[in-house]
């Protein structure tokens, strides 16, 4: 696992709160967990906030106690609940929210979710005196700024265990299967999920997919006996449907691939052990950072450590996909 | 499980071939070893069919030893893979078959497969005098004459995986879920897998849905504070697209619910413990069945107990879905 | 799944008490779920007994919602706690428990547990005027006038799920394992595993063992080159270490096997569908048959139907392991 | 996942030969796919060695083609075999090995193994002139100069696939439950299944255990109504029994902790998508690290990408536990 930093604790908070938000994603209720344990044994009182930030508008905190985190490291999902609130772009919503958080005498925040959930929690920062946190919480893995993010290890796992199942039917049947994972922007998912499978081929948003190519390559793997039956993996990307329109332009290739929506599936389940000790690290960490004096920051992971980066740049950039990853995954099917 | 019938050994046969056909499911493995260890046993010559009766007409036989199936027990799909042969409808087709079975002294055929395949042993029977035994092996649970068939139990357990990973975002999310399970004519999967999921609500094919019900339903349980939250379990139905209607019809009702598909991951994985258990003794009881005398027949249960049931009303009757389960899957989830 | 019987509502109730006792086993939360939800249909308030008998003499009743059981269809364990009960054997302590039950006014107890717990309905029933249900919850499966207990299933494939595993580094190895599974006084348990895992040989306490016929048959595989590797299904039988000793005979007849004990997990983990369907129809007939004017029964399950059997003669009689079974066992490795 | 070097080919290779080497671990197989594939790609011949350095002595080896690693990326085990070879310490043995290797053209050679199987490969990359190259493939995770080996992660989730069921029995009696997993010199695998079980202790090698404080600290936690069950994670250790008499310890301090021995199933089962990636990853790399020149090294992780380490230090030097993470399991728990 990752290695942690050595922090000095340099500041007091009087309170914290944490929240999920956006699409939730497997780990963050042992990212909760570590959030509200390391801020206990600094003495420091937790609040947890309901539903994401349409709860922390609307003032829906309760206390967390050391019991309120038990026995979830294992569950999917987050029990403080999660949703998506376009209206936090509002200035004048934000405010709100630093009101419920001022008014309870709350210092700091920790958020968990992805790209626009760590926006909300950039704007608090810059707009109030509240210390705020992102934490990377998103089975997607295209945050910039951090090579994991709670829940993608648990995602690939749910993806694989559903192609294991998939080829079974593909062999017994000699017959291509198209799966679609998740990935409307980002073609990471999907990239590692085609190599773990043993992907015949990966389609990502990231490079155009050359159907003529793909037909061909198909067709003659059937012809050379190497396998009349694979995966071919696809994320779901921008347009919706791209996996039926791609099954319909091979049958005009001669195939006759079936096509696989993984669908929601992939957001839930138990957390995998990577997903649990990065949650509970990066819940601790966030702790760690804050009592430092650090703020406006996300906790991530670079170079195998974890490290902070700041909201800012997170929000600015875009991370791309590993050329050399997407090359492993088209070799190693040969 | 089901007690096995004593039955006196009366025949002697030469060779037998077995064969999986139609939608293979978890289980067909189990049975196919159940059939080879069991006729080797008997000291029986054993022949492996490739890709069911197409590969049967093409004379795609090998000989099959104790080795041939050493450690399947556990794999999804089917060593002997399989097809759909829709031109094994016609007598001339059917004639070829039995010439192949012939030229290889072979006596006696085992199917495993649905209705389609069960059919097809049926005319061999009367068409020949080669013995043929059939055996239910299908998710479908939906073959007249037996309560049980091999890989039911498998796909309601990976149904029931997808749900529960399903629940822990539709409860972090307070949403409802369609979520869509395999079963053209026959309710039984969704009913069970609904009763076993505890889901709010199931559709089949059996019975008309309720769209205004159904919604009233779901606002009701939100208001009440009951269930925001819920998993609808759908039966694919004859009409492509039910799912997605029905989603759409709430939606009108001021419903926002997402649509899941599980599909062919349902037919694949390991084969549960009870498959392979019922696999194992319907193969085993195949050869027993020939052995004692029987042919033209289906090895199901009924009653608990492993019994024969004449091929001809497995085909000519249908398997209704007992209301009293159904009418279980409302009690309980309220 | 198991048929359903037809029964007429006869009596009046005002209030039920249910309670899990003895080892846990998977499935008992839908069990639990199925009375409550059903009484609650009916309009009978649900009391909860934490902790089985223990908590039923010490009065930890509390009132069940729908509310109360939902989100547990699928977990493992209990939520009303369990605890095996030795003082519940006097009748002063049974006295206690009834005057508990008569001054909250509960007229009708429902127990889901073993052996020991339906022994204690038993004595319930006798001895006041509570009607008594007791509902077979172990995964031995050993209780006499049921085929099926609640949690067997379960046990099974978490057995399946081990060995499968095991299967993976004795075959990379070249080893054969001695893999003990629970049963102290029945091999049922073991003889279902020991089928669906393509065991090489099955040990049960119903009988004795020919060590030497084993280590030959080992050897002989192994020189065969059938099979140098292979799992051995011990149920632990009645003597602690039973299967170390096994492993230590072998290795005097030239074998190396390697030991695991499979423990307690066995007895947890998210329920079957099976054990699900099962655990909610028993759970929902229980309350059908105290409605129906029955008491001092187990609903169980034989020929393949839901049924009730007296408390009386399931506790006075021993349930055998079907000789044809085992028999299965032996034939199917070779 | 992590990142990949640039290496450039400056080497040509007539074959290479790849084995497997001491306990096997879950990863294996993709592994071997991802050295065979890759050496195709650059049409180097590739030979399989059956079962480790005592089948390449023995002369074992069989051609691979692109087939022989088809569908193999998600099975556990491996399809090479694995065996320990004590006589490799023999410099006489050995050279039989380079004899073997010589005499079919081979002039590199992969080894995926643990500790002592990267010794045979340093000692063969020594004594003669055949590149040899290392792959760190143990569940231990305890391989100087790599944070990562194949098969730790798989193992991390088998333990906790186990613990997860455990916790429910565990609660449902609320009962302590010591449950003891590989690690006789390493607390690496304690640690992380520690962490991401929630486990209430974790005992390791690196650390003496203070019985008084753990026993004081279950009846403390049981008092104060916090927890009165629990997991505590024990790695085995160097003395056999130690978790056991941890148990006996416990008892003497008023607990009756129940005891649970993970043992070979944390070998076993289909490879975690993680340890494919990493496995397929680190396969392929070993031939771009030959064709780059490179022998006697280990290709392993280090700071989150792919690096190459000297064979000699991994050997000489040993992996010490981050004490910052077993800080981390303790903080947790509270």
């Amino acid at each position: 696992m990752y290695s942690l930093p050595d922090l000095e604790p340099l500041k007091d908070f009087n309170a914290i709160a944490v929240l999920t938000s956006g699409g939730d994603s497997p780990g963050m209720n042992p990212a909760v967990r570590g959030v509200v344990r390391a801020a206990l044994n600094q003495n420091i009182r937790v609040y947890g906030v309901q539903k994401g930030y349409s709860g922390l508008v609307a003032g829906e905190l309760r206390v967390m106690t050391s019991a309120s985190v038990r026995n979830i490291v294992q569950r999917g999902g987050t029990i403080l609940k999660s949703d998506r609130c376009p209206e936090f772009k509002d200035p004048a919503v934000r405010r709100q929210a630093i009101d419920v958080l001022q008014r309870e005498g709350i210092d700091a925040l920790v958020v968990i979710g992805g790209d626009g959930s760590l926006t909300g929690a950039h704007c608090l920062a810059e707009e109030s005196d509240i210390a705020a946190i992102g934490l990377p919480g998103t089975i997607d893995n295209d945050i910039f700024g951090t090579e994991d993010t709670i829940g993608f290890d648990t995602a690939v796992n749910t993806a694989l265990d559903a192609i294991d199942k998939i080829r079974d039917t593909a062999s017994s049947h000699e017959r291509h299967f198209l799966v679609e994972v998740m990935g409307r922007n980002s073609g990471f998912l999907a990239t590692h999920v085609g190599i773990a499978a043993g992907a015949e081929m990966v389609v990502v948003p990231e490079y155009e997919v050359q159907i003529e190519q793909l037909g061909q390559q198909l067709s003659d793997s059937r012809r050379s006996g190497k396998g009349s039956s694979g995966i071919i993996v696809v994320a779901e990307g921008r347009d919706p449907g791209l996996t039926y329109r791609l099954a319909q332009q091979l049958t005009q290739h001669g195939e006759e691939p079936r096509v696989c929506i993984l669908g929601h599936i992939q957001r839930g389940g138990r957390p995998s052990g990577h997903d649990r000790v990065l949650a509970s690290s990066l819940g601790a960490m966030a702790i760690s950072y804050l009592l430092a004096g650090y703020s406006d920051i996300m906790v991530g992971v670079a170079n195998g450590a974890i490290v902070d980066v700041p909201l800012d740049s997170v929000i600015r950039y875009r991370k791309g996909l590993d050329p050399k990853l997407f090359e492993l995954a088209l070799l190693l099917h040969k």
